[in-house]
């Protein structure tokens, strides 16, 4: 197939958790767009060199080459305007909503789930994540997440944004979703996909849009191996 | 003038501070609509009977009535169609910016500033103000601010989201500013008209866009009498 999305994968290569990659593959389903969804490993970046980077999501689309799941979601836009529109009106009007996910739904989540992630990977990899990230925060996987469950009030607390306006709307879109809610939900998949924990009460309406979600393009997130919650 | 926008103010009738009343006159010189700018005081219930309920912003246009900020928004992008678009896209896909605003920017200051407002207020304006807000926060409006300077590093750290799309881009809505700029920068204005207290710090990119903002259509925000932060 002309069209590849190179996605991390855990051991088990249909075990996708990488909250970017998650934003590509629904912005290709909501276009409508068929593609190979290649499994990838942290291990691997030279597999990536025809990008000229290492990271993913990288998509290769006949000739074309483009990395990074924002420029992927502008590239598609560009490139299939005919299909269902990802951008209410331009790209950069959903960008508070994607640097909202970036900067507060993934900082919260990378320290209430990042131990998870390591029993998902192989024995090369593990090595990789557990120095590079601890490097970053500075401490053991163990130590970031250590008691978790008391501060997941102060993140339910810091999706107030978000539940306020799907107490309004089904999707942060309006009536159908947007990339705005792909880019959010991309943090939510990383969650269910590596961790048991349980992050949002049943009756929150954020809940409730994560069910409408995992339901879109046939249950196309549901049906990813997942922690199920 | 068959078009009149009621604003909050101070006993001096040129210093408007609501936050909301700033969205619709931002909206309103957007969408380049002249309009009488009422003076209405928290005490003068009685005088907005007419809209069926006692808040403002209420905009009255010809025959029309229209209260709520969001509700005026969509009011002015549906009846002025022909006039630059409000919304990129739909009301709907702007809502978790608006939301954010709400619940998280004007949540943090009216934390740093509810006391400096009572000074701009008469004195049945002052009772009403701080019987209803001391209520509402359960303490006096100067334990409310207490040590706030010690809150302005939180306060910081939470415009990240704002922070990261303002360095990609001059305004919320792209390359120009669109509703979202004005439900947000309705916060910076109501600080900026009632409070001394320097929120920013001046090489912070949301200075540089709060300037911008101020700057629009002549200078319209910059030449309200406020405190000059």
């Amino acid at each position: 197939m002309a069209r590849v999305l190179y996605e991390l994968a855990g051991t088990d290569p249909a075990r996708r958790f990488s909250p970017y990659c998650w934003r590509s593959r629904m912005a290709l389903a909501h276009k409508d767009l068929e593609a190979d969804y290649q499994p990838w490993r942290f291990t691997e970046a030279e597999s990536l060199a025809f990008s000229g980077q290492a990271k993913v999501p990288v998509l290769r689309d006949g000739e074309r080459v483009v990395f990074d799941s924002g420029a992927i979601a502008e590239y598609l836009e560009r490139i299939y305007p005919d299909r269902p529109a990802l951008f209410p009106g331009t790209p950069e009007a959903s960008r508070f909503i994607v640097a909202w996910a970036d900067t507060v739904l993934n900082a919260h989540l990378v320290r209430l789930i990042v131990s998870d992630i390591p029993q998902w990977l192989g024995e090369g990899e593990q090595a990789y994540f557990r120095s590079s990230r601890e490097a970053r925060f500075g401490k053991r996987l163990e130590e970031v997440t250590e008691g978790r469950e008391t501060r997941l009030p102060a993140f339910r607390a810091a999706l107030e944004p978000l539940r306020a306006t799907l107490r309004e709307q089904p999707f942060l879109g309006g009536e159908a979703p947007a990339y705005g809610d792909y880019a959010v939900f991309g943090g939510f998949q990383w969650a269910r996909v590596v961790s048991p924990l349980v992050l949002l009460e049943a009756d929150d309406p954020v809940a409730g849009w994560r069910e409408r979600m995992l339901d879109l393009f046939g249950g196309l997130a549901r049906a990813t191996p997942s922690c199920g919650t």
